[in-house]
């Protein structure tokens, strides 16, 4: 059973980590380790090895003891500790430092917060729950406790403000191919942000941006993923519309190893996209996506237009070609189904 | 003699403002006002009276006495208090709420922080000096003592973040008109966001966005005055390129006069702006240019285009016709002069 936040608070504070990390480290490298053998290698009591794998234990660490043969690792808590994602993260600098909280407000406030101390590129914000999780425009993200992937990441870009538009692409694409390639669930992407499973929302993405005229200062990228979130934990008229990993393949995926390959993709597509610019992720936006090619309704601020998603351009703009042939370039907004047309009685 | 920072911080501190304000209001009304008629008035002995009349004329403000009359208002000081700015301020929401310090590392600073707190839109941050002025691209804004207008204002539009750039060049038409209005002096403005005077930099506007990829949740738009500065205040190297109002009138500007009166344009222009867009307010900001129809070089991010400035567009970009008749869309960047051409020897 996983423990409550209280409880892992505590335990964070007042249990050593330098402890955690080298008892978890020798469990994991042999099927069985004696206590005698920790202890002497640790310079620790018998006794305080016995407390610390309690400890474990109450994090969500399965970990067996026999007289015989001593302690034998099973398997981790899916819990997001920076250890666990850092252990065997492929990145030069995408989740190198991690912030992780078990609950916070959201972590677009924790990263935001980071970013105008000076933290650097690629620091992560990372939290179990969020109490008030945001996706666009204000709207609430559910967020609930170790079900769902919560991330902010600190990007600084040399770039113009008006290309921060094409990072929730970008985004987006990594988060198709972390999704791919941890599980064998294929999502599309829904412009301009929404991670899609079977026409239902999975995730979406996020950027708070700080600029001048000129250039980004930073943003903040979130990414928010259902991962084994239950239809439960939605209200009932959303259950109908949005989906979870853990929905479509009927069975709990490893949150730790989502965010591991998330980061290694995003770092990847990241530095692509600053060296040769966003039109060749472009392409595999393009070969991801649900929206070209469907009759839409594109809402834009106080304008709404209606017609055939056709393309999006080289800067990540939607092309909208309506009933009369005219072509009109979607800066941002939200993607609706058409207007139900009344049928004509004949 | 003006006092230095930490009198007029530990006299704000200390000083009842309560007093401060009937005491002046008092003597402004009248030429002549006893002692004995403020006592009375405000509730104090004749000796307290005294000692805020003292206060006062430490903090600038010069009041004569005489055993006969009483005291005599002569003047104020030019010093930049919240309610010398607000009397006679007729905005109904910019600059009614004013965070005033004497000195602060950047006004943006300040109101960047309090933008994030959740204050209100039209709240100013003013300072009497900056020990780390910044123009765009993080360069030093030399801002010396009593002697310009540091001034940052708090903005929430309702608006897509690419119309931010919109926001420098109508910020440059309130100060010319402010300009205008309170001096005989006639700026001009220079693409994107210089005031200039006799083809001198005599002030520059810089707006720091903070939004997402649909909309501004705030901006801070800073504006830069070298009013009263001095050339000695600046670098040798920069003498010959700056300039102040003081400098080209030949006399001392009053800076909260001025103050007022830009809070007064802004506000109006930015409610044109607000309802009409930027297009109305295009053709004055032309009218003011000394930019369009001269031959520039424009530097923005790695690129350098050379050529004539023809035009600013309905989104307030700058048009460049280069020699091979095409034209180029520069969406921010530095104008510059055009490299001179090598003479050719006949």
């Amino acid at each position: 059973m996983l423990l409550s936040k209280v409880d892992i608070t505590t335990i964070l504070r007042y249990n050593s980590l330098v402890m955690r990390e080298p008892i978890l480290r020798m469990l994991q490298q042999k099927e069985h380790v004696s206590g005698e053998t920790l202890a002497h290698s640790l310079s620790i009591s018998r006794t305080a090895v016995w407390k610390h794998v309690n400890i474990l234990r109450r994090m969500g660490y399965e970990i067996n003891s026999s007289p015989h043969f001593g302690y034998s690792f099973i398997k981790s808590p899916d819990l997001l500790f920076p250890d666990e994602i850092n252990c065997g993260l492929s990145t030069s600098f995408m989740g190198k430092r991690i912030l992780y909280s078990t609950e916070v407000t959201s972590t677009q406030d924790v990263a935001g917060k980071a970013a105008r101390r000076g933290e650097e590129e690629g620091t992560i914000a990372i939290a179990e729950k969020q109490s008030r999780g945001r996706g666009r425009k204000g709207r609430h993200w559910i967020s609930p406790i170790h079900s769902g992937i919560y991330l902010s990441v600190i990007l600084r870009p040399s770039l113009r403000p008006d290309r921060a538009l094409q990072l929730p692409l970008i985004a987006g694409v990594a988060v198709i191919r972390a999704i791919k390639a941890t599980t064998k669930i294929v999502p599309t992407l829904k412009w301009p942000n929404d991670i899609m499973v079977n026409g239902k929302k999975a995730g979406g993405i996020l950027a708070e941006i700080s600029s001048d005229t000129d250039e980004i200062h930073y943003i903040v990228l979130g990414i928010g993923l259902n991962v084994n979130v239950l239809k439960s934990h939605f209200p009932s008229p959303l259950q109908e519309t949005v989906t979870s990993l853990m929905d479509i393949s009927g069975h709990h995926v490893s949150r730790v190893r989502l965010v591991r390959c998330l980061l290694s993709e995003l770092e990847s597509i990241y530095l692509e996209f600053l060296t040769s610019g966003f039109d060749s992720i472009r392409k595999e936006w393009l070969s991801s996506n649900n929206t070209i090619n469907s009759e839409i309704k594109a809402v834009s601020g106080p304008e709404t237009i209606e017609g055939k998603a056709i393309d999006i351009d080289k800067d990540g703009f939607l092309l909208v070609k309506e009933p009369n042939g005219h072509i009109t370039k979607i800066i941002s907004g939200d993607v609706l189904p058409p207007t139900k047309k009344q049928e004509r009685i004949p």
